[in-house]
């Protein structure tokens, strides 16, 4: 037994603006490439890790987590290997851990003849994320299985709806490179909000959610405004501000902070909007000391692909 | 110059469950009707009122005061008399000033070879919607002028979406004949929500509005949930649970307050539904000592129809 797969597992964005804590998307040009190969001896383990340095110990990897969870329900007669070539950086913001955790589930579940649907592999997904962030969500892990723009729409019991895409919708990000503890990002919200601002949220996300059916790009540049987090959450990315008013004058649709930063996403039509956006974002962080990192990517409609079989 | 117009007002649900404040919808068989004749004398005059006791001055009449609106910005050269033929009762919470409102500028704008767009018509009404509640809003004015589900995106600049809806989606109202004060509901709300809530409240918005798009009737009932305003305002409203469970248990997809009550809404699949749930909820009230009406609709695409012109 020696059958393998070679996947491409993408960087996503959640907490899309409006849509904070439920909405995500998928990128197509940044992301890790897992091999996972099924092996006689039974178990889970991780045999090669490139790019950073994370832990071999199945259970304290992400990717062996989820995997073990998933086996853990099939009890296959087998094990599997994996090998990890990571390409997303830990910490910054666009789903390292969730392309890792939703990885190997979903190259397991293709060697096995797809036992599972995709919500399921979502759930044996958070229980890797989970040892990550040190709470079970699938804001990452969603539009990493399911492509395109995802809504979890609830976690208990989970539910997730994929949303049309418009064709020529673009991401760009910008990673500066600092630290934003998950713990001081939750910290930093608040625990209530007012009741105005809570109106205007859900309004931009039913319009967005409207904007995306129709694929009305001018709607959808109207409804990408967070009223609640981002106010908060700016205050830890340096120059968000000036990333955000020369993003918009290069012809974003919206930006907004990817998951809960550092990294920055913009949302554009056409690919040519999106780079000169890229320009702009490298501008204003040209002038700073801080390193950082640009991507533009096509939104990616399909989530995690089949690289060789 | 005696042209004349015969029109159907219909009533409208505002604040439909997780759309609060937002979201509305156009109902077909409750509704005003109203005769505008255009008149060589000059402004605005109400000349009969069937139905209910409303002032017949112009400026402290809704229909008289947004047909007002209108004309001073159009400024025609010539005047309108406006009938009223009143059956939606005022204070019942399905848009009964809306009806007016709206009515009076649509049936003026058809004479005068329909001048204005819908929205510059929700503008137009929303002057007399504010003498009815003491605030401009579009909550009710909106459905009755675009029909179908809409959504109130924006007030400043003011933006309607007019969301799809699926064929066979009926609405069941009751009407218990109390008086809610206007100021009461607006008092007993929260300042403020948990963000949890809110979260919920925009994860659900957003769910229905792409259940309305696919025609997804049991993601609609999975999505027609308040975790915000209902848990307040119910309290204003007797045996709100009681009907809540009854109309639940009968196939109702969901129920909820309408406008500010006292009446309550259920969405159902198919007119049979629709009038199951409307003996449940008779049979709620029946055992109590309190007047109320029941009318079964199918949601109104249409909105304000004419009748002869």
């Amino acid at each position: 037994m020696n059958k393998e797969i070679r996947i491409f597992s993408p960087g996503t964005v959640a907490n899309v603006s409006c849509g904070f804590d439920v909405l995500g998307f998928c990128l197509d040009t940044v992301g890790d490439e897992m091999v996972v190969r099924i092996s006689s001896e039974k178990g889970i383990r991780i045999t090669k890790i490139e790019g950073f340095d994370l832990p071999f110990e199945t259970h304290k990897n992400v990717a062996g987590v989820s995997a073990q969870a998933l086996i853990a329900d099939l009890k296959p007669d087998c094990g599997f290997e994996i090998e990890i070539y990571k390409f997303i950086k830990p910490g910054s913001g666009i789903g390292s851990s969730a392309a890792s955790a939703a990885g190997s589930v979903f190259a397991i579940n293709e060697l096995m003849g797809k036992p599972y649907t995709k919500t399921e592999l979502t759930r044996f997904a958070m229980k890797g994320e989970a040892l990550a962030s040190q709470s079970e969500h699938a804001d990452n892990l969603a539009p990493a299985l399911f492509g395109g723009f995802t809504l979890v729409k609830s976690l208990c019991p989970l539910e997730i709806l994929k949303l049309p895409i418009p064709d020529e919708l673009y991401a760009t990000i910008i990673h500066p490179q600092i630290e934003i503890k998950t713990a001081e990002a939750r910290a930093i919200l608040p625990k209530s909000v007012p009741l105005h601002d809570a109106i205007t949220q859900w309004s931009n996300l039913g319009s967005l959610v409207h904007a995306l059916h129709n694929g009305d790009y001018e709607l959808l540049q109207r409804s990408l405004h967070d009223s609640i987090v981002e106010p908060y959450r700016s205050k830890l990315i340096p120059h968000f501000e000036d990333i955000k008013l020369a993003t918009l004058a290069s012809g974003a649709l919206g930006i907004g902070i990817s998951g809960s930063g550092p990294s920055i996403f913009a949302l554009s039509k056409g690919e040519k909007t999106a780079k000169e956006v890229e320009d702009a974002m490298r501008k204003v962080y040209t002038k700073t000391a801080i390193q950082f990192e640009t991507y533009v990517s096509k939104i990616n409609s399909k989530g995690i692909k089949i690289i060789e079989a």
